[in-house]
Formats: C-alpha cells, sequence, structure tokens
C-alpha cells in the first residue's frame, strides 16, 4: 500500500476495511467478535475503538492458521467460529448466512468460481461433489490444475474441533507457515463433512493488497450503493458519478443530480432535490428543499421547502426552519435561522440566532470573533438587515427593526425602528483621478 | 417508479419520456398527435401542455389493444397509425421513417434482435420471411423460444383496418387484456402483408419500468449526444461526463472541460472554452469568452471575448457585452454590463445598468432591495467604483465618476469627481486586546 | 477536426499531440529531431518552439514516402531514423526501445495484431517467419486477408540505405502518392532483414482523426496516469475521475477525492488530501496540508498543515507558510501568509504581505488598486483585523495592532493599539419601513 498506515484501515466508503467487515460480522449476532492484529495493532485499535471486540496479539506472523491459534483462547468451546479477513471488505451478509447454514454443526468452505483460477488454491471434491482439499496452485497436478472453483480463505469452523485441527497444522512448505486452509483435509480426512457456498458475486471474496484493489473495490462498492438507491426509487441522474460514504436515507422522489457526495449520516425527506457537485455529510433534510449546484453542507438541519445554494455552504451547528434561503457564498455556522428568513448573497452568518421572516442583505457579516472569545447575534423576527452591515457581537437586532446599509452595528437596535451607522457622502471638489500613461 | 408522478413525465435529459416521444412523432409531420392517457392523466396532460395534442382517456386499464381501440374516435379513416409508447423514449427519427416505409399501405412492425429473447413475444415468419405472428414467452414451442427477434411493441398500421381488428382481439389470456400485438396475425390472415424493420439499437426498444432502466436510458442519450457533439467537431475532455438538457449548439473550436451541464437552450460561439464543473442552462455566449470552472450561468447572454469565473454566477437577466469580466464569488442578475467593463471579486450586482469601461472593485453591492420593491443602479461609462462600496438604489454613479472604497452611495455621484462616504480613521490609545488565557 | 488549429496540435492532457511524440522521441537521446510539417506548419512551428528541432517544410501533401524524403537533406549518413507521426501521440518509450533493438543496424517494423484487421496494411512474414511485405487491404489475397497483423506506419530504418529507397518508391497508385510502407519490401529485397515489434497496448499505435478518436485516447492517456499514481502508493477515490494534464508528483499518503484536476506542474507532499472538485495548477503543497473541496489553486506554493478551502482560490503568486487556513470564498493573489495566520471567510487578499499568527476576519479587502496602479497592503505579525474592514494600500498594519469590524483604512494602524474608521450608530425615530401592499 505503500503506507505508513496498516492496510485494514485503508477506506472503502471512507471506513476502514476492517469496518466494514466487523459491521457484516456484528450484523450475524455472534457471541463474539475476536480480532486478530500484528502489525500496526496499535493504529487499528485506536482506529476501531468498538467496546465489544476481543483483541488478539499475533506477534509473528506465521501464517492464517497461527494467527487464529493466537485467538483460541477468545474462543468458546462449541459454536462456529467465522474467519474473515481485514482486507477483504465487501463479503455481504447473506453470503456468510448461506455459508453458515452450509457448516452447520461442521465446517464449511466459501468458494469463488472464477475464469483464470491461476495462482489461487483450488476445491477438490469427491465423486458425490463433497469438497475434500484445497489444494494450492504449486501443488496441482494437471487435473486439479483446470478446477475453476477456488478458496476464498473465508470459512466456518467447529469449535470443538478447532484447537485439535489448529495444533495438528504442518509448517513444513516453503514460506514456512501454519495455513489455515488445510484444516479442509483435516476435517475430511476427520469425517467431518465439509460444506461449501459459493459467492454470488467475485467482489465479496476479493481481497486489498494495493492501491488499485482499493479503487477497483471502492467503484464496486459505490456501484452497489448507487443501484441499491434507485430499487427504492431514487432518481440518480448518473449512477456511476454518487458517492455514498455512510448511510443514504431517502423519501420518496428524491432526484441526485451528478457528482454529489453523500458522507455520514445523511437524510433527505420526499421530493428533495440535489442539484450537481454538493457534498453533504451528516445532514438533515426535510421534504421539498431544493438544493443548487456547488452547495456543501455539513452536520446541519434544513427544514422543509428552503432553497439552499448554488455555492451555500452549511457549517456545523446549521440549523434552518422551513421556507429559508440561503444563496451564493453564504456561509452559516452554529446558527438557527427561523421560518422564511432569507440570507441570500455573499455573507457570514456565524453564532447567530435569527428570527423568522428575516431578510438579511448581500454582504453582511455576524463579527463574532474578538480574537479570543465567540460572541452571539440575535436577530428577532421581521428585521430587515441592509446589505454590507456588520453586526458586532453580542449584539441584538430587535424584532421588526431595520438596519441600514452599510452600518456597523455595535449595540442593540431598537425595535420596530430604523438604526444606520453610515458616514456622509461628500465629493471631493478638483481630485483627479489617476490616468494610464498614453501609449505613445 | 415509487413515485408519486406518472411513469411518463419522469425524465430522459430534463424532459418527460413523453415529451421525447412527441418530439419525434411530431418530427414525423403527422396529421394528427393522439395521446391514450390513464392512471395520473391529469398530470400528465398539466405538464404536456401542446395543443396539438388531442388527449383520450383510458379510465380502464384493460390493455394496449384496448388502449389503441379507446382513440379510434380521433384517428381519421385511412392512412396510418404509429403507434409509440410514452415510456419506450429513444426511438429515433430514422428508425420511425424506416418502419413507415415498410408499412407501406399495410402494417409493419418494429422489432428488435437480442442475445436473451427471454421474456419477449417472439417474431414468427414463414419460409418466405414474413412475419406472421407474434407468440408471447408462455406460448411458444421448442423452435419458436429459440427465435432472437423480438417484438418492440412499436407498430405501423393501416386505419382503414384497424376499427376491424381492434374489435376482433379477445382478452381470453390470465390478464384479461386486449393485446394489441394480436393485431399481427388478424392482419396476417386477412392477408395484409405485414412489414418490419429491425431497431439499428437496442436503446431504441428499450422501456423504462424503474428508476435502474431510468438510468440506464439517461446515459445512453448522454452518450449519443456526447458524440453527435464531437462528430460536429467539439472537443470534449470526457464524453462520459458530459450532460446535455436541452439543445447545445457549438460555432468551431468550442472546449468543453469535463463535468459540465448544459440545460435548456445553450449556444456558444467560436473558441469558446467551457472550463471544469460548469452548469450553464439558456445562455448564449458568443466567440471567444472562457467560461473558467465552478461557474453557473443562466438565461443570461455573454458577449464576445469574456472572461468569466471562476466561481462566476449570471443569474437570469444577467447581458454582458463583449470583453467583460466577472470574476470569482461575482453574482450577476437583472443587469446589463458595458463592453471592457469589469466586476471581477466578491460582488453582487442586481438591477443595474453598468456602461463601457467600468471597474467595480471587490466587495461591492448594488443595495437593490428595501423589503418590499426593487430599484435600479445605474453606473455610467467609465466609472471607477472602489472595493466595498454599497449603492444605495435608485442611484446613478454618473461618467467617470470615481467612487472612494467603504463608501455607502446614497445620492448620485457626479460626472468626473470623486465622492466618498467614509468615516475618519482613528485609532484608540491605550486599548487592549483580549488575551488567551495562558495555558499554565 | 472541423478546426483552424492543425491537428497535431489538438491536445491530450493539455499538450499538443506532436509534443507527446517529440518528449518521447527525445527520451530516446536521438541525435536530431526531424519534425516534417505542411498545412499549417507556422502555427505548428510557434507552438513548438523547441530549439533542438529541425523543421521541414513538405509544401506538396504527396504522402509518407515523399515527407520522409524532404527531410532527407536533414538526416546524417549513418545510424537509425525513427518514423513516427504526430497524431500518434501515445506510443511508449519502451516500446520504442523495444523496436530499435528489433531493428539493429536494419529495419525494423512496428506493427499491431488486431480482431478486425479491415482496413490496414497486413504484415506478410515468410516461412521463417520474417516481415517481407506490407500489403493494403485492396490488394490482399483472401489468404492475405485473414492477416490480423498491421502496420501501424512506425518504423525503424537505416540512414545508409535510406535515401535509395525513398528514391525508389513509386506512385503509381489511385492516390498518387508515395507510400513510406513500400521501403519494407525493397528492404526484403535488397536483403536486408526487416525487424518487428508488436505494440503492447492498442492504444500506442492509434491515430487521431477526429474529436471521437481524441476523446478515446485522452480517456486512455488518463487511466495510465491513475494506474501509475495508484501503483506509486496515491489513493485515488475513482480512477475514472482523475485528470492530470502535466506532472502530480505526490509524496506517501497522498488521497485525491473524485473529479480533481491536476495541470502543469504539481506537487503534494505526504499525507495531503485533495477535496472533491478542485482544480491545481502548478502548485506546490507541503506535507499535511488539506484541500477542501470546491478549491482552485493555481501558480501558488502552500506550507505544510495548512487547511484550504473549501471555494478557496489561490491565483498566482499566493504563498502560504504553514498552518495556514484560507477558508470560503477567499480569493488570494500574488501574497504571501505567515505561519498560522488564517483568512477564512468572503476576502479578497491581493499584493498583500502578512505575517505570521493573523487573523483576517470576514468581508474583507486589500483595496490594491485605483484604476491604474496597484499598491501593497502590508500585515505584520499578531494583527487582528476585524471584519469588513478595507485596507486601501498603500498602508501598514503595524506588529499586533487591532482594527476594529468595519474600518476603511487609509493609514497606518499604529503597532499594538486599536484603529477604528467607523461611523456612529443613530437610530432614526418615526421612520416607517415600507410595507407589502396586503393583497386585498
Amino acid at each position: 500500500m505503500y503506507s505508513s498506515m496498516p492496510k485494514v484501515l485503508h477506506p472503502i466508503a471512507g471506513e476502514p476495511m476492517l469496518a466494514h467487515v466487523i459491521r457484516t460480522a456484528r450484523a450475524l449476532d455472534p457471541a463474539r467478535l475476536v480480532v486478530v492484529y500484528g502489525h500496526g495493532g496499535e493504529q487499528v485499535r485506536a482506529r476501531i475503538a468498538d467496546a465489544d471486540i476481543q483483541w488478539v496479539e499475533q506477534s509473528e506472523q506465521l501464517g492464517t492458521g497461527h494467527a487464529l491459534k493466537m485467538a483460541l483462547p477468545a474462543l468458546p468451546q462449541d459454536g462456529t467460529t467465522l474467519v474473515l479477513y481485514g482486507d477483504v471488505p465487501l463479503t455481504r451478509l447473506e453470503t456468510l448466512q448461506t455459508l453458515l447454514s452450509a457448516a452447520g454443526e461442521g465446517m464449511a468452505v466459501l468458494t469463488d468460481i472464477v475464469d483464470n483460477p491461476s495462482g489461487y488454491g483450488r476445491i477438490v471434491r469427491d465423486a458425490a461433489g463433497n469438497a475434500v482439499a484445497i489444494v494450492e496452485e504449486k501443488d496441482c497436478d494437471d487435473t486439479q490444475r483446470q478446477i475453476q472453483e477456488i478458496n476464498t480463505g473465508i470459512l466456518a469452523l467447529p469449535n470443538a474441533q478447532l484447537a485439535d485441527w489448529l495444533n495438528s497444522l504442518k509448517n513444513d512448505n516453503a514460506q514456512g507457515e501454519y495455513y489455515l486452509t488445510d484444516v479442509l483435509g483435516l476435517a475430511h480426512r476427520a469425517g467431518v463433512r465439509v460444506g461449501s457456498a459459493v459467492v454470488p458475486h467475485s467482489f465479496e471474496a476479493a481481497g486489498v493488497n494495493n492501491k488499485v484493489q482499493l479503487a477497483e473495490l471502492e467503484r464496486i462498492y459505490q456501484q452497489n450503493r448507487a443501484l441499491a438507491l434507485m430499487q427504492a426509487g431514487v432518481t440518480l441522474l448518473d449512477p456511476t458519478r454518487i458517492d455514498v460514504r455512510g448511510e443514504l436515507v431517502c423519501g420518496r422522489d428524491v432526484s441526485i443530480d451528478v457528482n454529489c457526495i453523500f458522507e455520514g449520516q445523511v437524510e433527505l425527506g420526499d421530493n428533495v432535490t440535489v442539484g450537481a457537485h454538493c457534498v453533504l455529510k451528516n445532514v438533515k433534510v426535510a421534504a421539498g428543499t431544493q438544493i443548487a449546484p456547488f452547495s456543501l453542507l455539513e452536520d446541519s438541519t434544513v427544514g422543509e421547502a428552503c432553497k439552499i445554494g448554488p455555492y451555500a455552504r452549511l457549517r456545523p451547528g446549521a440549523a434552518l426552519a422551513g421556507h429559508v434561503h440561503i444563496g451564493n457564498f453564504v456561509e452559516v455556522k452554529k446558527s438557527t435561522i427561523g421560518e422564511g428568513s432569507k440570507v441570500n448573497h455573499l455573507t457570514y452568518v456565524g453564532d447567530a440566532s435569527i428570527g423568522s421572516r428575516v431578510n438579511v442583505g448581500a454582504g453582511c457579516v455576524t463579527v463574532n470573533y474578538n480574537g479570543v472569545d465567540k460572541f452571539r447575534t440575535v436577530i428577532e423576527d421581521n428585521v430587515f438587515v441592509g446589505s454590507g452591515t456588520l453586526m458586532v457581537a453580542p449584539v441584538t437586532l430587535e424584532a421588526g427593526s431595520t438596519v441600514g446599509a452599510g452600518s456597523v452595528v455595535t449595540k442593540n437596535a431598537p425595535a420596530g425602528e430604523l438604526t444606520v451607522a453610515r458616514a456622509r457622502q461628500v465629493t471631493i471638489p478638483g481630485w483627479k483621478r489617476p490616468q494610464k500613461p498614453s501609449r505613445s
């Protein structure tokens, strides 16, 4: 990976590969979740901080069989152990359920059927069709080499026999490693039936060893998300140009234009439209709101029938009521904005409480920071803030007040009155504007 | 579709599927255009408001044969009826012309040849190669099941026989519906020759039943548009990342960077370059203009050799002469801007008439709104508007006037003079800036 | 190409096709670089201004053999001439090295093996496998027509025999042209061994005759660039949505989100993250810096651990030290910004020298232009510039000074003091805001 980050922390859809595996495993409602870690384990434990995980260190890298052996003390005496891999992130829950059913009280192996099995361990079956061995490429005879069913490495194993089998593994191979795949032969020889299940899609068994494979799985993941959204009724203008990195919950008749990105927990109500090139992260948007292109919303809530953007930025803590308009080149941070209020142009609203039916003109700033502390601006209902107004917090524009354009408001503006802070306009007689030299 | 909108109104390239079908049909110069509607008809009629369409309601959904029967009173006694479908939007004009030629005075069926015909009605031909029947999947014998030529549902039918045929249709099938496809057999038995034409591309016969199919056709449509643009000489940096939703007319040597969207009627003159991530809607751009990334132009005209953007927004009613510069974070609305004028930074120009060779500094606002009415700002030729100037409309900056930075202009600025409205700068002795507490 | 620009100047990855060919040729360290030009040659020579190129005009378009004949006076008497084409831009260096090895002291032809050779000249080989002739489609017998190995046109030719061969070429064909491909037969008949090499990828032999082919090669080029970046360890969120038009050098653990464009010479240090929809041109970004979506950086340098964007624009001459924050809707031009300084909102910084630990509030402007000349603003260390401040250059805010919000600073602000230029706030008694007429 050419990275200082452990491989299993590299993200798919913004989340470490290992977290995908753990989430899928947890959905099986397991008695225990054990993660064996080696290189970079502290980074992994710091990033995946789930309390229900039992962490097992494999201090020497002696193969998959050895890794599982390290976990033995953490495993119960009965039941089934499902072996997954932190760099195989896209195995589906349904596939694992099928594998576990195939295992029953015994063991089962997850396999894939591929056009070119070269390099993979082949699944050798007996005349009855039962899997009896996994034969590695180098050990294959000519017949075995033709086998297109390969081992994915994912196994369901009976805990009752597991210790015996793991202790029987040998490392008499070129790498001097203990291969977990050898347990299949052990099971067969022990008379334990070996079940199997074939992955419905090859991506479910695909591992990541480099950035090319990481990008491939990222794209497969995103295609699957896009497909699921469309199947749920969402209109996607281009399913190959949407990225969902978290949860995206949509109401009816939601339409999403090209190149949008959704991160964290995003909810879009009925009839919400998201324009092209938008980024939404941890946002809840109520029904009927239209988000115009180039908007960026983060950790915010947006009420119904709002008009947001283009080029609108909602930063964490923006909370908009219904029918609010946030226009171009407007930034809103840690502020509430009441029903029907409008902030349409080139304005910074930070640490403000804005009431209903307020109009904030173009080029306004809530001056919330003195270099040390942040202060709040309060704009009550029905206030009209003229363009180019600076509101020096803490300050209140009382209900129904009007502030003349270009004012620096440092004291409260009284309710219902016009307040201005503006210099007198004068014309300077005889002043000459600098002239560009003539090009002679 | 999981939608409250009737299926045929779902858009391809921003336009209802039905509108695509009607536009193609109209290009055949038909004597009559009849649309049979059922569920959600009022929404359809409201959205497709073309005066030349005759609307026929099919109150019961009794099959395609029944739908056409409802339309009989609206059809002439002779000539040919072409049967199209509101959810099959991408049939090409040339293909329908071929079908009509194949029909002559008789009937013809549009077919497709597919790898996997499973589920489709097969076209059964006699030894002479004439189509004699359409056999549905369930009624196919083993030989018929192998037929790869399928019925698209699109038919050309002779009006002289149409009433007879439709009245002969039976609904003795599982669904209890009258199938229009049965007319092919009726025609054959009546000795009417049945012509046929094969669609050159499968997308021409593709119908939409869900959002996945809608997205597929959207992408095919866009690929076709991109191909046509390139064949006409337009340079597209990535043909898979352009969306055209309407008409896009380009001069010579036009170059369009990735991820641009064109909506409505857009014209780009010779040598226009459109940067990445731009959205243009109903815009006319004259030769030589360069549009930088992240720009959004709507219902505007742009003269020749202008420089627009990045991050420029032209809202409806912006009309720029030649050699105008509109820079970053600038919004222009309902305003004319004269030859060679520049508005380069962080400014809102609304309801303004700006002359030639005007320079508007950074952070200016035309204050056009008092909460009730909008007023116009006039900036005559050769005016220099200092940065941070607020022009409180109605107001005129007369020709050649200069406005000092930071002025709030409420009265006209006299021609050729310097006008300022600015407070005196003072230094407050002894003031102490708040300090961050030391971290001890 | 439907263009007023000569074909070989049309760009792949922002650079003329011919420049790609010349760069690859130059990497072979040739004794001479000769370009034969015809139509539009002056435009070509003006655009490709490399001093080491010898230009040869082919005033009549009499075929490839004639073109090379025109170049004979510019070629040495011995050694090898490698014949490339200005509209075949993506041949790889390694492939040409293989071809030259195959030529040795003789000649060699670069071939391709294709599924459908129709229309191409076939490579005819003798029983020993030596290429003996190139036979054009129309001259092929039935056996030759089956040959799937085709001529790419790229040849390595021995200068010693070249003049003889070129003078022996005949133009007794339909087009009346001299075909360079005929030299293969001449070489064979002269007993010169003809070597060959097959292109590893068809794109290496692909020529461009229209905008569709130009776009195809652009995409192949970009795929290759993306692949190489990932193989070098860069995380690309979508390899099909990145455009590199120049050099992109990345440190470790660099992550690039979707739809970014890199132009010119770009360097990204370790752990740099580039958000979605960014454009970087001739930029050097130090380690640990995060660039948020919708940012546009050009001809700038960015120090380590900076936070840039979203919606930040760095124009030419922006030089940021470490830990600088440039926020949304901020434009920086020809300015230095010192360690840890912040310009976070809606501000224009142009022609300024900003020190360390400076905070510039929202909505500020360095007023640098009087319509004729540009002047510099100096903001020394630890200055706090209140929101809405206009700094009328030339002006200095001295170290540790504070400027009150809304000030127009025309004179230097003394060190350590608070300076303001602001009008007094008054409330106008009895003023009535205009009311919207009631809707009765």
